[in-house]
């Protein structure tokens, strides 16, 4: 089965309390540009990140805010800020790491950030037509120089459409790019 | 059979023409410290590249000298500097990229930018006693979090130590540091 690739790059999401000190009081997200994650969308706010090493500017924010901050950093990313996130799923906070965000208006320490787990954004429909299961651990085969299988790969419903999602360090040791396909590794039971 | 991990960040291989013009006449990199592949040493001497897109300061030369240029960058690298190198072997620079070098005496512009192949440096010993062979496409399997099977994976024989060498894009993806320990896979025929 094949399924298109969607790269995450860093990014943050807000709660609600967190975007009104770091942007001002009742401050309102403004959109940028819709994300394939329908309702999603890429906002024109920034923060930046702070660890104990360095910081990175210029970290958007997607949007819109959730009911948790969530922060979502590349391993190559920690070692440049100086902070150690596990890999874990979104919305999975408990256990993770805690960094610093500057906004223009304030700053916060928090946990919330992770590093992004391999997931396949996938509707019910093409889960009941391929025999697909949740929370089960898939494989997808990446054929190209850098022929790869990655492991752990689960499935999440709940959106109308088909992605792969991958950070920047997966993406860029596999040399894949958003809209490239892959493979999604069907056992024969 | 299990493989230590060495990472290798970005670097530079000069020739002796190239190290005089960035470096001036006659100059002799000196040893900042040996690496684990005998004979290969990593200097005080650091060049700038430079790309279509910007640059990256304070890449280290490796030493000693060989008799042809190359600088092994990452695909993250690559997007940073507006290059587009291919993945290839150390030393096959037949369509390698080209891309700017900036040393304190002077500037080059030359190919021989890549991305490095995955590759085990493995003796001759090990070779023979676990039915090795060369020229053939073995498969690596990382077992954490970030659960892969990394395919192309090449045996280089000529010197004395046992390394599956990966790039940082690579290490970063599967969270892997310089002395972990992989599996390579042997197949039963």
């Amino acid at each position: 089965m094949e399924i298109p690739v969607g790269v995450s790059n860093r990014h943050v999401h807000l709660k609600k309390e967190d975007l009104n000190i770091l942007f001002g009081e009742n401050y309102q997200l403004t959109k940028y540009k819709d994300l394939t994650q329908p309702g999603e969308f890429a906002s024109n706010e920034f923060v930046t990140l702070e660890g104990s090493k360095g910081v990175i500017e210029h970290v958007r924010v997607l949007g819109p805010v959730r009911n948790y901050t969530q922060v979502e950093v590349s391993k190559t990313d920690s070692y440049k800020l100086g902070v150690n996130p596990k890999v874990k799923m979104s919305g999975d906070l408990d256990d993770s790491e805690v960094i610093t965000l500057i906004g223009p208006k304030g700053k916060i320490t928090t946990n919330g950030c992770i590093l992004a787990a391999r997931h396949i954004h996938i509707t019910e429909e093409e889960l009941k037509s391929n025999n697909l299961k949740l929370n089960y651990s898939y494989k997808i085969k990446v054929k190209n120089e850098k022929e790869t299988i990655l492991g752990s790969v689960f499935l999440k419903t709940g959106n109308s459409y088909l992605e792969l999602h991958l950070d920047t360090d997966d993406a860029n040791a596999y040399l894949l790019k958003s809209g490239d396909k892959v493979e999604l590794i069907i056992d024969e039971e």
